[in-house]
């Protein structure tokens, strides 16, 4: 059994964290920490979690945290930096769900999250946690960054078309769209059910932090310099992103559905449709699949790219638990196996 | 390995049974029935399934359900009762989600479903569903009833009262709302989200096909005569049910918190709340669970108790897996270990 | 032109005042306070009013009321009662949408709402602006304390029964539910489109502030002492009201229908339903109409009554215009006579 | 007062079209038809018209039709290419809401549509009804074919720049979503609240019929042919339409705020939005309001427009209206000032 902590575990990427760990046979949950809610029993929070888990939250205590295998970072951007040399340094490994260590400039890290980095000695050590394009490396990682929620479906959406250099790398265009809870468990008006619900907005379109977290993602798997008009748009959903992506083909008379299938066809959790057919976020409700449908319309120069993901799982902790299994050497589905929730 | 067969798997209760089974270490799916789709492969239907389950629906073949061990009814009333007899004659079990063997008395089912009773003398052999109230017969019967969605809420939700002799039982009022895949998954003008969703109505308010149901489990239960006033509503929601019921208390004094939480404290599925606290749809979304609060306003002579369920689980497939568990002797909660979708 | 202000228009009644308020041919908005947003246009907090509003909220001016010929106050509990006395005794008329003038019992009022009243010589002056019940008394009121939006529908649907006296006053019961607005626009964690939506759930069972106010209004149209148990409940929708009313007949031969029917023959907003039909949110989404069905299940001796609601309309600001019209000598209609937005 | 019949009022366009006409001070309604529903009163169907008008379904009936000063057609296509001939040659002006007469191209309409255009010898005198770019043709109109829901949102979004010849018109993209009522009043298992609610999906990728109408009306602004890669999706609210416009900008410094401030400064239905802010749909529910938005995200060469509609109002039976009052002579805005419905 991996001996397992979560820091911050009282928003929705921690609770979904807790779902699916709960079920997880080869881990052992033994701290979850939330300054705020320390003492408060975690299931008095999260009511589906009642008869499933007799755990408090607790204050961070260093020394309970270095007993762990593993400690999953489910906090706000900043606080991971703070943390992980002390964890590492003591032989603990590390998963965090933040921001603070996706981007490897750290300048460019500064500049999008206006603060200064507080652990940049570590930035080049951490590995992107995307295990589709990074498997290898995360098998051996101590640090794993794990992917944003809109990058995870942007760069699995554009992969196969970048890796074979097919389009043209200055024009691409991510249309996407989240549903509420990638917003957070925060007290914001904008977000109540009253000013939320049967509306549809896109926002941040003059420049999202996920832009230069895609940017370099999309630049790694092409090897080249890349341009990215991403608008994210706010769904009245409560999970769930959909990514609909536009590029121009080099080669208008090329296969995708073959080439999508082809690449995609080992992975555990990218699910290639039938031509034709598209995907709704609803077909992964609570799962970690990404599931993929591509078209070329009018037969004319534009791929189009549909994908969707459940942003609590594949966007966040479902593949912050594939990446755990990975790292400890576990079959890389294990505790991911059920299917989404439908209707 | 329980080889088991699903008739009628193209609806909600099918998927949703589906969806469990996939799961469910000790049951194997060996056939599911739809006349409709015949040879188009589950997945396809219910695209959650892609991955999980590699099947195609078939005709209904006598032979091939003869070979199970058990079978589920998930079809419209009426299918069970005639194929029902030889399956049990060939020794096979049965577990009919649909309404056609909960009603012991025929002459009143016919009256409530407008047709004849295809199949009367097995009626009073079958077992109705509800483990919490008839735990030892269902682990040996041959014939098991699931009982509908609204009656499990509003029977485990009187149920402590009624054993206990504790309120007048001519004056039982359920008021209970459902979300909109209890009507099943069907083209109807009046379940579009157009429609339905931003709004909230009554229906079957001069009398539900429920209420016959409700009323000889209540009467069952109380072991005397009951008359309950049952208004089902329609929520804008996709799962869930939640009852609010209504009773005159003969002894306003009686602690209501105590008399719930002893009389389910032994039941792997059924959540008594902290005093003061209310349960919500979503803390069972996908969850065998129902979670109950009661309260006494004002210190007054009514008892309000508060039950929710999600309709397509406890309310029927996973009720019926519970069922299932009993009869093969496993344990009861085999399959059905997962946390509710929060949020 | 009537001159009119709105004292504390940032919430939702303040909204929604103000789009009736832009197409009523006889008021003249001159003013709408608000100390947090003063110098902000109002269209940039409400983006449906641009285009039609071209008014900034101000800080509240003693002067610039006094000036009005009506103010309403749609302000949170305790702030009308500091500011009604000057404006009264400088001859303006108020209308106030909060709680403080609702409640003739000034401890009462204390009690519930947790303060000392700031005005309690007034109290009695005020006058309850529930046209259907105070038609008269409103059309010459100074003061008029506007109704709450669960009372509105729960005195309208028992109002009939009690008048006539047909029923049991000792075991009234109201199981209501509103949607989300009805908690007004505050940054809450638990009104989140994440929390809220696709669930449903009871909550201030052991005791809600419209309690008294409810019992009060069935005491002045029963002319009786009662006791009501109240169960509201959330909808995850925007707006909306439904209340499930129980009642126990003396006399079960009763012609429901035809006493609904005769009571609301004349009332401009007040729609009976043709028997077996009932009434659905949606219906009434941003119109002052009331719209009310009635039952008497299997011919028993319960009566239910089902009442729908705008809340934020008649159930809030739609009914402080019709207060308006009736004390201002206006066609009691004007400016409320647009259809509900269906779908 | 115009004389005024509905054909085919059973849909969303058409009870929308009641909504507003009940309200227009100048138009009187004198028949609505539908086949099916003869006989049946129209508020039986539309709950929300209750009290408001007293008019039942009617044959459709050639000499009552032609009693009429204007017909609105709000069936599905191929209807309307039947009935128009009669009526205009009697002097009735008609303002279709299908697509019959939008397409000036005949087989590119029965290619589209698959079938026969049944009056192809009106399709050239037909005016498309978009007073922004027609206004002047639209007053003497005798047959006005009301643009699509999609059409007006990108049409409206793309115009000014096109009309300044400022992009590449052959790499236009239109990333639109809509609420489902733009799927009709239909039944359709796609569509229920349980199968289309907390999801989103791309449908139509391949070819989706309002395309050919898109491409039509931007070339007919650019005065050059145009290549727009268009992608429908559907999203889980009753009304509105958001449409994201993606185009190559010649000039990258090109003041966007500025050429959509003038372009769209004296429309009285077209409201740009500060610079920095997006629309939501919500803005504009109920109201026959386009809200626009424009940036260009990160300063490079790609604009990014933002378009939202109610689809039932500007996107359809509002248009209509807004086209009837241009066509008899009659304020543009008159019967259509009421502010949206928020929250």
């Amino acid at each position: 059994m991996i001996k397992v902590a979560i820091v911050g575990g009282t928003g929705y990427t921690g609770v979904e964290l807790l779902r699916l760990l709960v079920g997880h046979p080869e881990a052992e949950l033994v701290a979850i920490t939330s300054r705020q809610e320390a003492g408060r029993g975690v299931a008095e929070l999260f009511p589906n979690l009642r008869g499933h888990l007799d755990l408090a939250f607790s204050e961070p205590d260093a020394g309970r945290l270095a007993d762990c295998d593993l400690v999953f970072f489910a906090t706000p951007h900043g606080v991971a930096q703070a943390a992980v040399p002390e964890l590492l340094a003591r032989g603990v490994r590390v998963i965090d769900l933040s921001a603070d260590f996706r981007i490897r400039s750290v300048p460019l890290w500064e500049h999008w999250y206006g603060q200064s980095h507080g652990c940049p000695e570590l930035v080049a050590e951490a590995v992107y946690g995307l295990p589709e394009f990074n498997r290898e490396r995360i098998r051996t990682a101590r640090l794993i960054a794990c992917p944003g929620c809109y990058p995870t479906s942007v760069l699995l959406g554009f992969l196969p078309l970048l890796e074979a250099g097919l389009v043209d790398t200055g024009d691409l265009i991510a249309s996407s769209a989240s549903g509420v809870s990638g917003a957070g468990r925060q007290a914001n008006i904008a977000n109540l059910l009253t000013e939320a619900s049967d509306s549809f907005k896109a926002y941040g379109v003059a420049g999202h932090r996920h832009l230069p977290e895609i940017e370099q993602g999309l630049a790694d798997i092409a090897g080249a310099a890349v341009s990215l008009t991403f608008v994210p748009h706010m769904l009245p959903i409560i999970r769930g992103i959909h990514s609909t992506l536009y590029a121009t083909l080099s080669d208008p008379e090329l296969d995708l559905q073959q080439l999508y299938e082809q690449r995609y066809r080992d992975e555990p959790f990218v699910d290639v449709l039938p031509a034709g057919e598209y995907p709704q976020t609803r077909s992964v409700r609570g799962a970690n699949w990404v599931r993929i449908g591509v078209q070329r319309p009018q037969q004319r120069h534009k791929a189009v790219i549909l994908v969707v993901e459940d942003n609590l799982v594949k966007g966040a902790s479902g593949q912050a638990v594939q990446n755990m299994n990975l790292a400890f050497g576990l079959p890389e589905t294990l505790g991911l196996e059920a299917p989404a929730l439908l209707p």
